[in-house]
């Protein structure tokens, strides 16, 4: 074990004694090196790892003081500093679940993507065509960012159509939305800042935090409220946070969509304490009901929320085409992107204006979101079916994901792995959260064709988990 | 003036009067802030600022000594740290002289990219409406990194018709090559890493290392030799550099292109220290002569030469299709990318896969080659008619930038600004630098057509220098 480690289990074990009470302060680095005998840059290097594990604040100027512990039940958070690649194969894992999601011969219920044959095909080409014959050489540098102008017009309009007033000018157009996402956290953030996530999260934001070198405080979210505003404003008033990633819509694996009243309390929560919100909503056109649901960004008086879209999931997966409604924060996005991948291709960008110039979106949207409606619950069934009675699976309306939550005990990555043998793809609790604590859950991709192939792997998935079920 | 500028500027001016020996070992950090009556943090950043300058050096577990000083003239070497996006005005400067070129009435003398007019558009039109009747629901799945299978393959046949062999496995298809350098730059290095780049070098290797807080070395390259190997060396000797990110064929913003010995002898140093190699080759078809010269890449013994190629400079800038063949680090490199930007658009690469399966790439390079050979030649008689008899005007083959050095004490910033004025852009020096070595010098755009516009920009452009010229 290196040095350090020992000096941080021996003073976590200390603080957990009661040895050193909340606010006390502990012995300055100079101090404890001659105390121990380890070099100052050992005994800075622990300190450190206790001040990002929540154990220890800093005080500039002052020196370190043990960190007051919250209220019983014991604190979630900060659950943990996000581990590092070199410490951890979570990374790993992402990428072998997303590999294993690209082969047509395996069932794809781990994957985040829907069933591209519900995209529309035909008039998207249409668009393709006519954009090829009539461009430009003068397109690239007309579509630099922050991107295409009719682009950019047509979504500030469609903002405008749920009474949200975003000018053209504060929208970027990305490479996505993971493009979208990345350059946002970048625009806020320094190496080192605090980030909020929710606990469990989309995957991608566990590793934006770990490419950024961010700390990662992940608060409890749950498939009714979303997350816990208690939680929340305690990590606000504890660390220095710079901005909060999270889903407000349809929340990836949850499904939860936040009501317009915790949106409006959520915005103003992080205004409070200058904390901007990145606001992952990729799911936005998938709602069910009677009108589609306000982002955050609704609420926004600052310009603080910067609010993160995509065709991927709903129009049109390889254009590889989002934006970031960014508020104050545009012209820093856009100057990022400058420096990271210049720009979103002309044609892509030309293509999806022309597309969207039409009436088919909106059309083509209410077919999509009336077929993924059938299809969950479909599934939902199937799998009520053939999973153990003590399994929960989640009943939120809108997208394609279930969450499920299978008896405590059974380890879904192990099922992952096992499930993978027959063909089959789930993505397991381990993806989305750093903590032990959905190691029984799943996400179950709903979005493909209810046929006797699917049918047949769910029955196979029912009895894997019967196999693992002690 | 902050505490810890005054302990570096004390410590600095007694370096500099030799108070202090080369290789003597300054007092501990906790004996200078007792010395000093300063606090330990103030004195660790102070010492980090004098280490990033290159004054003295830290040895793990030791200490802080003096480092050796290079033999006369003055080492170029560390220059500096490039300074932080707070600290400096480099970024904000980048952005408004890219800006600048987007606009359609400004004679784009400062701008990085050839004429767009001398793109073979109907060809690339009719591949991009070819695939676009034939795209599938499977084409995002399987354009995913590294990238589409064909456009690997048509690549990895490039590099063996030069007689290199690249494992089509090992390239990874990006957001042009600006993606390409960044993934690349990012898979070999951690924030805080020391990164060798030229003096002056393209501004995109300036902006990352900002960016990703690396610390950057940039060593003295000059119009004749490219980089110094010596400089480069020491550099080596003295820093623990993790990567050296440069141009071999024609350089940006210098011209040179280097010799296929100088190459070999790179890399060959690079993998004597174990520093990996990131190349980025943009202008790698624009070459003039008998044959097309080898990249680094192909001296590259132990797969870490990165290099990054990219179609915008000369077959079409709106794809943003670049890649790189990334070697053993190439695994990596597409973690990041789906991490980062997911992946490049697939109609992208399909398109440009099928125009490069056509013979019409290699004779559309020929034609283009020599259009930029004639627009240079006549571009450099026209600048030298108008400019000082002092200026010295760049000869190096191929390419389609001249540097120009004026006459020592001619600020080419200033000029930018006076020509801007007049509807004419240049690239000044600063822009290629954070040192003021280059504040004399401009990179001038030669690939536009040499009409009465460009040569009325020309004579103004003359007039201006005559008017800064003391």
């Amino acid at each position: 074990m290196a040095k350090y480690q020992q000096l941080v289990d021996q003073l976590r074990e200390q603080i957990e004694a009661n040895i050193w009470q909340p606010g006390e302060k502990l012995p300055s680095l100079r101090q404890q090196a001659d105390q121990s005998g380890l070099s100052l840059m050992t005994v800075m290097h622990a300190y450190e790892v206790l001040e990002s594990q929540g154990w220890i604040l800093s005080k500039p100027q002052s020196g370190y003081y043990i960190a007051p512990r919250a209220a019983a039940p014991r604190p979630r958070l900060p659950t943990q500093t996000v581990a590092r690649p070199e410490q951890t194969d979570t990374n790993s894992f992402v990428f072998d679940v997303l590999q294993a999601t690209r082969d047509p011969a395996i069932m794809p219920f781990g994957s985040a993507f829907p069933d591209p044959e519900l995209f529309p095909q035909r008039q998207l080409m249409r668009s393709l065509v006519k954009v090829s014959h009539n461009l430009k050489p003068t397109d690239a540098l007309n579509n630099l960012p922050p991107g295409n102008a009719d682009l950019r017009k047509i979504l500030a309009q469609r903002y405008a159509q749920q009474g949200i007033t975003i000018s053209p000018d504060d929208i970027v157009i990305t490479n996505g939305a993971m493009e979208a996402l990345n350059l946002s956290l970048q625009a806020v953030t320094e190496p080192g800042d605090w980030v909020v996530i929710e606990n469990p999260s989309f995957y991608g934001a566990l590793q934006a935090i770990e490419r950024l070198k961010l700390n990662a405080i992940a608060v409890a979210s749950d498939v009714e409220q979303g997350i816990d505003f208690g939680e929340l404003e305690q990590a606000l008033q504890r660390w220095p946070v710079k901005a909060c990633w999270l889903m407000t819509n349809r929340q990836n694996p949850l499904g939860f969509t936040l009501s317009h009243a915790r949106k409006e309390q959520l915005v103003a929560l992080l205004a409070r304490y200058g904390v901007a919100l990145i606001e992952d909503d990729v799911y936005s056109e998938l709602w069910i009901g009677d009108e589609k649901p306000l982002p955050a960004k609704a609420f926004d008086r600052n310009g603080d929320v910067m609010h993160c879209g995509s065709f991927s999931k709903n129009l049109v997966a390889g254009f590889r085409i989002g934006w970031v409604a960014a508020g104050r924060h545009a012209q820093r996005v856009q100057r990022i992107q400058l420096m990271s991948t210049l720009s979103t291709s002309a044609p892509m960008q030309l293509a999806l204006a022309d597309f969207l110039s039409t009436r088919s979106y909106d059309s083509h949207l209410k077919r999509l979101r009336q077929t993924l409606a059938k299809r969950k619950q479909l599934a939902r069934a199937a799998l009520q079916q053939v999973l153990p009675a003590e399994t929960s699976i989640s009943d939120t309306p809108g997208g394609y994901f279930l969450w499920v939550a299978l008896p405590a005990g059974i380890n879904t990555t192990q099922l992952y792995h096992l499930a993978l043998k027959e063909g089959i793809s789930i993505a397991p609790g381990q993806l989305f959260s750093s903590s032990e604590d959905f190691r029984h859950c799943f996400r179950f991709n709903t979005a493909w064709p209810w046929d006797a192939r699917a049918e047949a792997a769910v029955e196979k998935l029912g009895q894997l988990i019967k196999q693992l079920h002690p």
